[in-house]
């Protein structure tokens, strides 16, 4: 439990740089990689190339060229390679802060020759059942898409995949449809999230109604603050692609409205899970209350059976208890019978009584 | 319980396609008839013809005829059908790729030459007592309407008796007044589906005030899960219908309009409907609590009464029953009857000042 | 209380009618009136002529006089009146299908030649206690108003008065002024229902905090659903008289304009009324189970009280209770004038830790 | 309590009038002044004349004058002095009759010679504690402002002050400077009335942490009801206020528009507290029930913990008052001290046993 | 916490006011620094002046230097020091008495010459683990910004070290830059609090589930207190910021506009997370809530078990403790044994029946 809630932080410690004047360089993130990894491929109808190399400067002749260059980085605790990567491409050093503050709300920003994206990737991790969370950010410009990871790996092999065989429409479409593509492998993933938290939403449920635990508690818990984190990284999507749609910008052509429109009406049913979930979440706290209530009320019945059976019995036999010289009945010859009768009289009342009341 | 979860579920496996490149066909749902069937109706105010035929391609004349076609596909697994009614009927790929996906929320969506909606067909099973759904896809073309629908079986004989019969004003209009049916078809539809939950409601109001039980918990939660799905079938169609409206395409005649006004009517009652269910859904969860609560609190005042009347007396009888040697009262002639009038004055005491706290 | 759950349906047995053409006159709700009932009043500023007809052929020289015109009409299910009414005033089908829809959302509509208005009009049934409600249509034509009503018994009885002698501004006036007069007395009416209610509600809080029952739980709920039926019937009139006012209708003269302001005003008023009762009604459950857990609490404390003082004591007289032969506390002569002494030490000993804590 | 319930009624007597023509003038209020009271002041920037007169007709003057006329009316249930004053100034029917409905919602209209404001002055009666209303009417007119309220006394005090004394910009200013003078004072006073009450939340809170009684539950109760009515007194008066603001009558001039946006900056300030209070009410009732529970929760072990020691001992004293003739243990020379011993023993491994569940 | 809530005043005592002319200068205040301290800071790309004056009419040369000057005051108990300020300055009379109203709510007012801010500076006391609030006006003008803090020290010294060493871009552009930075610095400081007040929240989840104690109610409810506080700070800053942005004042240059667009970023995401956080602690409640209702059941089931099992043994036993002469069983040579047997008996089968209930 502890660890899943260091984990997810709603602010990181942007403390780190506070005190800076705006557009200074600081990533304020943890360091996810050993390594900055960066990578491109550029292609165009006919050709492809894909190679991984070791200095930015490589990267610096891709601008020039007329195929669709995409350009991946992944790590971000290497400042000056982002410096360098800014000066060449001439990115606006606001856009840069953003790409380091790797707790940015998804937006998206038109400047002048790029449009700036900025959103989370989720991916479920099986082995601690939770959902992680990774910033990417998407320049798009002219011929090129950059797009900077915190860590290694990505839901973008499909897409590089299709670029490598010439499947689908992505070699014969420009940058801004590869944007495009990576947006919607991104929200695509979504979808297999929700699907698994749908399951352990529903496995939660079957559990409330049969057999709620202190465990259950801390689960619904959890539960919740993952869809405040969910909540607060999907709904700024809406706004963000339909930006992009009414975006004024030269670098996103008709063709590729539709596909904006298809990728909007996925973000909206996204959210739209994403609030039936929070819906039945909050649900369960009550459930789980009701449970409880449910349970203390039947023990308070066996405590109040016993009890109210037991407490006058006794008292009778305390009666014939006492030492009064003078008690008649204990001398009677059939008094002990008399008062095992007078005791089975009294608890057979209380059973009927109990009965009415359906308590028993 | 378990089945009824598992039905509604609210994401559905995406995840088969999520990787694909963005119009590529797969069918997303659970295959729900054996044989894909394939039927037309062609009409107009003299001539109809209905047929049911086993290949696609016997339908594609029907494109350049000046009559009302309407046909209507039950079963979306066999995806290579689609694939073939795209090509000659010129439907975008994505909307394809939207009929394949049967968690589609509903909407509406102007194509140049169509106009596409797609939209949920709730029916009730009287067996399992639950909302059943599925997917209806309607395509709007210049001379004809194409359907397509999860499984056989719909809301729509009344419409096919009508041109059948000529009875209406159906066969006098065109395809956007067939399409504007079969929208209030289904719409209309939802009234009956309202119906029976606003019984079942209130059935579950009265038991829950007469004798709530865990079962009852059980039917809340259920009644909400529903309700969350209703609200996400139902909220949507406000924006379609209004959309269509709003629509400039000139495949909707402005003869249509005062009928798509009254559609919309229907819709925000159906929304107003359910939003009021929701609200006494949301209300029998506290009614139930505050049943517990004073069943718990009537168990608990048996329970105080018994063990406050009797714990004294009890006591009262051990003390006589202590084998002390000096006890003078042990002795006196009149020390048992003398300890009786003393419980008893104690008993009554205590019942009058139950009564007067209104315990009895 | 199932006498009123029955009476509020929020749907009516639509499904009569599910699977007709659109337009198709049915009436749904139940039958009111024995006998359908016409009359009107045509009236200008010199003359006036009020006639009870049996012949809805009667009132139809009516729409050709400069004269205004008011037909009343008490009672639905004579469909076939509607439909010759609807032919000679040339009503579009639609609207007549609306009219005998008795569970339309209040709304209106402007149509070429007509203005058409649907709303409720309550009445508070003493005897029940009960609010009840009625559906009442209006249709403003050029010169003349026709009000449909479900059954016999309207608030409009004063502006009949107000006709017959001449008072007021009524008989100088036009039929859109006729109209704004009957919504009026319909709002105006509203304000007799929320006091009476506002009343029910305040007699409730004081039986809730003084008192409270299960049969208080009970109330609570029904206020509650009456709140949501009211709250249905009034938020739509917002819209509707504000629909009115921005009307571009030539039917609505421009004098009439601040009349109709007034009555959205009055509006805004009730619509208020009915949140602030809503508010109330809704913290009232709270205010429920606070009680019940403080009445649960004033239990307990006496059980433990009780049980806690005795408790110790019938376990002391336990001891000297058994029957070792070498105890030798029995044999001393103070031993039991001292047990005695050590019970009520240990009685008082709690009796000040309980009045520390303040449960005495 | 009762008084309290009493005095704020949500809707008053409208019944009294419900059935007579629009605009007809009834007071719907109770009487609260013995006699009206009427006067005005009279100034521009060189005089001052300022009366109290015994009938209305001594202010008819006033109208035509240049100088800036108040005109001040307090009391309302003489409705021919409303007549009379409306005849002459030329004031609407409908305002009129809004000015004598003293439940009208605040709000703002544009007639064609007058603005005219309605609105509620609050105060708190320190003596029964609680917060009272007064319905202000204000006529702004071309040379003259006119106040109707309901008793005599009012926030104005200062104002008139100000205007005998020559102080600030009042004397040099138009009616309109005057209208704002008035709203201002209103709005002024409301921060007053939000200290006291924030006082008394504040007072409520530490009571409800640290001694919580069911009196506490009242007055929270109580609490509520006040902000509902508080807010309906003030969220209609940005609306109103942006009005004026917006207002294109040339009875405000432009200079008087930078106040105006001050006083709308105030009002929105007094919404934003009622909104804090209205959150911090909402959230003592759970905090109360906490408290409740957490003191039931106590009550239970303390019950628990003297059962749980002493029914066992109890029951081992019982074993050894049983009478049968072949009990060993009586005859033994250790036995009772034996007894004792496994007594301790028990109760001991009962506390500690609470210790560890942290109930001691 | 008496402490803590005396210093969350929602109303200042604007009382004082009351009654007084708008634009009268008061301070409502409390006074926080013995005395008012004056101090300027001028520069242009090549020089820089700064420094600390005793009269406020040594900064009055700085108006007519085109340099840029930003006057700061600290303290506001001084009022005449604000109004030679405001004569010299020409600032509006209302400007200044919102800058004396420390309670204001944070706005943006364009005057004809300046630009006037007026927001809240949030400081974390480490000492009283406390979110302390100042109130910060900036007035922008053409050459120069002042600023008014109620006491010394701010989140400026940053800002002030980056004039003095002509670090980053602010030495180089105007006063409306400078402004920026200011407004900067603070929205950046709410991330310092923000993530204090996230470690707090976190430690106290923790305590929540683990071991929640009265203590944890208290500071439940601290929290709540501070999040409706910081929202009510948050909030209005995304309109202030959007409302600069939106400003047509000729005193903003285009080229800050990408600035303040990043700004109204960061406002988003502070307003976010206190979204979140009011959402988390709201949510704590509940769980504080059903932690106690566990408890109080763990604890109902050791009372249960205990009295459960001993009550119907000391009956037993209370049974061979009276003293009847014929009580055959009483002779028996294996009688004692025997109620041995039985009771260990009715213990067991009481254990096994716990077990299978899940209470053990």
């Amino acid at each position: 439990m502890k660890k899943l809630i260091k984990k997810r932080k709603f602010v990181r410690q942007r403390s780190k740089k506070s005190g800076l004047p705006p557009g200074t360089l600081v990533y304020v993130g943890e360091k996810k990689v050993e390594q900055v990894r960066i990578s491109f491929i550029d292609y165009d109808e006919q050709n492809i190339q894909e190679k991984q190399v070791s200095k930015i400067e490589e990267c610096f002749p891709l601008k020039a060229t007329p195929t669709v260059s995409w350009i991946n980085i992944d790590g971000l605790h290497e400042v000056e390679i982002l410096e360098k990567l800014g000066k060449q491409f001439e990115l606006h050093s606001l856009m840069l802060e953003d790409i380091l503050n790797t707790d940015q709300r998804p937006k998206h920003e038109d400047f002048d020759k790029h449009i700036f994206i900025v959103l989370k990737m989720l991916s479920f991790d099986e082995q601690s059942q939770t959902v992680e969370s990774e910033q990417i950010s998407l320049v798009l410009g002219e011929n090129f898409v950059i797009s900077f990871q915190e860590r290694i790996g990505d839901v973008f092999e499909h897409i590089r995949e299709r670029i490598r065989n010439a499947k689908g429409r992505v070699r014969k479409m420009g940058s801004d449809y590869l944007m495009y593509a990576l947006l919607d492998a991104i929200v695509d993933n979504y979808f297999g999230i929700l699907e698994k938290l749908g399951d352990k939403i529903e496995a939660m449920e079957e559990e409330l109604v049969g057999n709620p635990s202190e465990k259950t508690l801390k689960q619904i818990h959890y539960l919740k603050r993952e869809m405040i984190y969910l909540r607060r990284s999907v709904w700024p999507l809406r706004e963000l692609i339909s930006g992009m749609e009414r975006s004024e910008s030269s670098l996103i052509k008709e063709s590729t409205d539709a596909y904006l429109r298809d990728l909007y009406d996925h973000t909206i049913q996204v959210i739209d899970t994403v609030e039936s979930f929070r819906d039945m979440v909050s649900g369960m706290l009550d459930t789980y209350l009701s449970s409880i209530s449910n349970r203390m009320n039947s023990v308070m019945k066996v405590l109040t059976i016993i009890a109210t059976i037991f407490i006058p019995l006794t008292f009778v036999a305390g009666i014939y208890g006492m030492n009064f010289e003078n008690m008649p009945e204990l001398k009677w010859r059939l008094g002990y019978p008399a008062v095992w009768l007078i005791m089975i009289i009294i608890a057979g009342v209380m059973v009927i009584y109990f009965k009415r009341k359906k308590w028993l």
